[in-house]
């Protein structure tokens, strides 16, 4: 067993900025129409309140803004239909939630080229016209600004595209091409809302990502462009390994992912004109693959809340890819869990990691201690919350954290615990066979197994806290006050039976 | 540790009645006007669908029904206003369920005398004048008929007021007085509604309670009066001992109270014309306080699995008194625990004893084993499913009851536990302190405490389950077929972290 | 037919101050335990949102706060249980409104005197013992301020007592033991919570109001005490005629109860210390009994829009007794028109009066016009809202309201109607022939009659607005700027069918 | 004034069979998963109560159904998905409407050919394997009876493919390839579930119709295939002309639309095989495109209840195309009003069609009166109800209907109106100017606008009902029995004001 001493004084103090409910993931816009997507979000902001939300496919034909027609005439007329774009904004700010909008991909219509991605065909190539690109982008904003106000809209964040420097996802990963649709797009976005934050280049991990931040900041400030943030994914999958549709891969240490970060932070810090510049990593997650099972267990919970404990420190947000299993990109997934990127399954059943986010989320206070498995914040009344992980990357042994507070007395340690043993979904399907559609039966037990255990312990100041292997738990610390009633005797049918 | 163990061949078969569905209690009609009630009935409706439900004060002047009124001219007018019961009613069979109907108490305008029960002043004595008593009992009865049309109606049981062998219930206990008032209403029942089924005497136990049923079905024969089903009382406590509002009693054996049971099911046996006649405990719970702690406990639930696992045999209908803590017959509870009688704790926290009715309630299949700690049932598709507890009344071992089943193989083991570490609601409050208004932040972590666990096993043929004291448990066992697709590897992760 | 013409210009302005949301009434507090009765305040609040509420029954058994014992020894506990207050203001918030707190009546454990009144029988003494008193009333709101805090809690006005001028209200209306009461209760208010403001002395009108206002204020002003706020009611019914349970009487004009109120507030300015001090109207309607047929017609609708119409300028609020019809000061209701003061019928079926308030509540902008009959607002965005009626008091003639507006061009005119032909529960329900009891066919035609009728019309810069008699309407005035798509022609089944 | 006299005695009978609430049409299945789908079914659903649903698109791509893939050692594997069928089924019962098959379009990967159809492009080309899509289908229809219990499933009707006598719908309108795949499929069904019923040819109207009939039931008769049941289209438009995206036309009478049905009904019954056998209609409108502005119109409301009048004598089911506007066939529609098939406009606002089905679906008891404007009905409890209406094809006039009922006395009326002046959204939107993006306030008073105009009167037995052109109205007529309560009187107000 695996023991750590935390005490806390009157003075504790620790460095940690909690930037996990910024900004989620999600697969892409069109599936905001499905009511189970929508569910799921219910469900994610119900527990985890997150503020934006970020995914593709806004110009995707499936939105369908962009709706041209050639009239008797021969006349082409550039029209715009914002029925879904309504239809989805207005769902998204009824769970309280705000888009983080990422412009992209291309319309039909409007494409240079025929290079699609996915199963739902996500058009990647530049367009055809620029200047027909640009009234779009205006034509949208606007749109947003008047049904929601400009000061709502211009408090959205605008992203420039998606990984353009994979090939898949900007037509021959063209940096140049990439380079003048973002200063097209900038532009627009200002002329349309003067007001909005833009930024770029939204580009995923991997040899050349710092090569093309650097590309990106010295356009910027060459062609001294809007820039208000400057965007990249996170990813920690290695060797990968397939097998049917599945993805296996073994994950880099969370410090190597916070290294890679803190890589990124200090060339844009290096650049006068960007010096603090808020960086945004809008995608990250264990594995890229949304057929890898690591997704569904415990031990990706305990990943990211390793994560989640550091990258505040050096980003502004970090958009876990994504909120739910409403996903399209490779397919439409046959089986419940099948290593999908949701924290939440098909069927409305939270994953391991879901309760990470809830926890995280809810911190309040100040924080007084942090290190690789536990984050210790005091809230106003003097009571302590905290959040406590046990990622067993190699060897699974306890972990007993145990706390010293700083005054004497008798405290009441409330405990939510996400582990293998007693919150496990994955787990109790596989051994139910692993079935592809759910009975009623089924899906109302594997809901009842996704919930933490939640259990109290009367303790000393001194407080022992154990995790098995890749737990997460949220604990609660505050100083037992008894109000007892004349009369009620607790303890006289724990002793009378 | 306690051991048992059980052997299933394809022959097996057991005895057992399930009447645990049939009935539930509640306090008083006019509480079923508000929304707590409604959520908690809702709640328990949800877990554990009952059929019925049976609760005091019809006739009280809170339900408004009788609502006599002098003219100018001094006429007398007798009046009926069914808005609170509609409301009531039309409440109930939204929820799925239906009246079980407890003719009284006395309207204060058509009672003979002053005497009162309880906090809410319930009128216990005798109708000044019973031709007017008979046709409020008609007209009450054809309204509602008219209402929810007279078939429906006529399925629900009538029951002549509640426990006459107590004088606070019945002025002076009068015996003579109570069988009067059965003829009367009896009479009008079926005058008003030939097919609706009509019973009594509704006693409490006791020394003089055989004496009672003896007397009531004298009279009913010599009397040849309508009479459809015998009802009285089954509570456990014994030596009780107050202190403040508390009261704190020992509880007899689960054996004691159902050999008094049968003791009064022989005494109707004994009648040719009554012989077989429907038996309906239509009150039952460990102790007969609503401030005696022990309701809120795991062991009440372990108690009220043994009675539901043994009463259906004798009974037809054994109804918890009550499904919920909306309840005023002291005084309204100040604190969301105190040892009220409900299966759900005000704030809609379900009690270990919600899980014991859930458990059962559910239950499907032939029973092929029973006994004191465990009932089987086979399931149509071949599948077992069982409640098992460990009732320790005096010392506290942990139960492991090991199954043999008929067919080897691998099967699962799904299980849904509540015992005194992992569903105890009661204790996470008091080591919160006791408060008495809880914060939306206690609620919710109490709700969560609340609940089962839920866990799965892959076992062989010979299956182990482990009980801890006063625990008790749903479990489901099915033969492991599993449905794998090609290239998902559920242990991947489990090897490679 | 009458005509009123009402021309624009853009410096129009009219002197309107709209109070008619700040708060509404209700029976008792008890009440708000009910389903029935949080189901008609949410309707109510989506209508009309209100932002307080004011009823009697704090302090009564029902609600249960106060909760002596005496224990073994013999010695008194002074208990306090919050249950059910907690419930109801939970609700309350949850609703979105907040309490208007009337201190009273008196806890029968702490009476002086056994004097009750209504079917619910609030004990309408002094306290036996005004430390207790004092001592209650600050538990309970200290007790709010700990649960809802104590800024949030402050805001709530709190009123001492009620109608305190009518014998049956306080024991025989007894002027100086008010007069001490209001001195023992505003004290101890300002104990619990300086920042919480206090009013009196809650009068209903008659010949004494303006008497019991001067000593009330001379009290005040001699003995330092606290007071924020004055109180008083009004009712405008007068000649009272009683046949079987119901009373019918003539009403006053709106004059003349604008006149009384005009007096109390110089009454009031007459006192240098309380000069411009806010008056409230802690409860006003048509008639002041719960039997009475007007509340449930148009007519009713259209006197109180009188009112609304003008008692903004002389008064900070005028809580409409009372929103719903759950209530039993006269006993329950048996039929679900029967002129109770709800603005909503039992059923939930909202009354005209409702449409009335759901009209005035929701106006926005600048008043530019206001008479008799018409309220009218420019908006922000230029356009135009108001309110018409058309009270008929003797004969009844229509309406016409012609509107020259400032601005020539094409207007949408949007009117949601509610008038005798077109939103008439009641008359439909007299017309069903009177049931007391709905059937759900019933109760589905009732609540759509219910409704109001919304129409548009397209209409040049001069508007006529038509209102039969007893009508009152909500209208709209938008400049026509139609955004036509290519090809859509409306007009085409216009002409082609 | 148009006038018609109504005759009723106490031998009235009429022939009138009520298919109207068989079925109901929507676009395509995977439409099915949007949330706003799914809301307006529920509102098709509350209102109209629609046991069966019909739409295209099962096997196309966004159902995700067939999802082979090649492995590592390039075997093809045949997979399906039915992860967005079950959440579709699923719904579908919940909201107590069941599926009417209709097997098709072509999944890509299993196509002969590239051509689609639509904005959704559904491939509408033959298997390029008739066997893999004999084991398709097979394999649907066994998980849906796996899921949901053979016997519910077998009772949902087979349909195969649709209008294959359209090139667009079936490659060439290839007569002999669709036989071949109706013989293919109706195997395939049968071999799946025996009990399940298969029907076809499912052809649109037009010259070649009858002959398409004659081919496939001569097809069907010689080769001894599986035939439950005939199915064709219908719709009543004529003459286009085309303006924009949109279309105008001619409606046929409803006297031709009747014969043609007749015409049909006829050649099936030339068949000894198939004489009586049942004809469904599943697919009917006035106009057949989804930008044609008639069906926003009252005048459709009217159309359709002319044929709701008949059709039901002609055949088994007429399912309208298609209940919400949920609807993509020539893209997205970027106005809530555009001349959609949907008796729901988007923004859940019930278009006038809506009400002719909630009127007739409703419709309870015994016809004693038909004819072309008016159905008469007698109910159990000997009261009437009906529906009317005045379809105004050419000359606009009000109609007077006189009903003469069998006994004398007062009746009450209900009256449910849905005409141009009460209830006609189309009217109002466009005099807001057509609004694209609906506002809170314009959507509120849109759908408040969109309700029938529910009224009242007391009248003799000879009761006159006035509808104003394009009028469509739902009543009721029973024997006044007023249930007075002593004091009440209603009329007093009526006087005194």
């Amino acid at each position: 067993m695996k023991q750590i001493n935390v005490t806390i004084t009157p003075e504790s103090r620790a460095n940690f900025t909690n930037n996990a409910a910024y900004c989620v993931g999600t697969g892409r816009m069109g599936l905001a129409l499905h009511k189970e997507y929508l569910d799921q979000l219910a469900m994610a902001q119900e527990l985890a309140h997150f503020q934006h939300i970020r995914g593709h496919g806004l110009f995707c034909d499936d939105m369908a803004i962009y709706q041209p027609y050639t009239d008797e005439n021969g006349v082409e007329h550039e029209e715009y239909c914002f029925t879904y774009l309504d239809r989805v904004v207005d769902e998204y700010l009824k769970l309280g939630i705000k888009p983080f909008l990422e412009l992209g991909f291309m319309p039909k219509k409007m494409a240079s080229g025929t290079q699609t991605i996915f199963y739902w065909q996500g058009n990647t190539t530049p367009p055809a016209d620029h200047d027909k690109w640009a009234r779009l982008v205006k034509a949208t904003l606007r749109h947003l600004a008047q049904r929601y106000g400009e000061e709502e809209v211009s408090a959205w964040p605008c992203e420039v595209w998606n990984e353009p420097n994979l090939p898949g996802f900007w037509e021959n990963a063209d940096r140049s091409k990439y380079l003048h649709l973002y200063k097209v797009t900038a532009k627009a976005v200002k002329e349309a809302l003067p007001n909005m934050r833009v930024g770029g280049p939204a580009i995923c991990g991997g040899d050349t990502s710092l090569g093309w931040i650097e590309a990106f900041l010295d356009f910027c400030r060459d062609e001294q462009l809007p820039l208000d943030f400057v965007t990249r994914h996170a990813y920690m999958a290695q060797t990968p390994q397939k097998n049917g549709r599945y993805l296996y891969h073994e994950m880099c240490a969370v410090e190597y992912t916070l290294d890679e970060m803190q890589r990124t932070r200090a060339v844009i810090d290096s650049y006068p004109e960007f010096k603090g510049m808020e960086m945004h990593i809008t995608e990250f997650n264990t594995s890229y693959n949304p057929f890898c099972p690591i997704h569904d267990t415990n031990l990706n919970a305990a990943y990211i809340a390793g994560l989640l404990g550091c990258l505040g420190n050096v980003a502004a947000s970090y958009s876990y890819w994504t909120f739910g299993d409403v996903f399209e990109e490779l397919g439409v997934p046959s089986r419940p869990f099948h290593g999908g990127f949701g924290m939440i399954a098909n069927g409305m059943i939270p994953k391991p990691t879901m309760w990470t986010f809830a926890f995280f989320n809810n911190l309040r206070g100040e924080c007084v201690y942090r290190d690789a498995n536990v984050i210790l914040m005091r809230r106003k009344d003097g009571s302590f919350e905290g959040v406590a992980w046990n990622l067993c990357r190699e060897g699974r042994e306890d972990l007993d954290i145990q706390f010293t507070l700083p005054q004497e007395g008798q405290y009441t340690l409330l405990t939510r615990m996400v582990d293998e043993e007693c919150c496990n979904p994955l787990k109790m399907w596989h051994e139910m066979g692993e079935p592809a559609s759910l009975t009623k039966e089924q899906l109302a037990i594997l809901r009842e197994a996704a919930q933490p255990l939640s259990t109290s312990k009367l303790t000393g100041h001194q407080v022992g806290l154990v995790l098995k292997p890749n737990a997460v738990a949220h604990f609660t610390l505050s100083l037992y006050r008894p109000v007892p009633e004349a009369g009620y005797d607790y303890e006289w049918y724990q002793l009378h039976s």
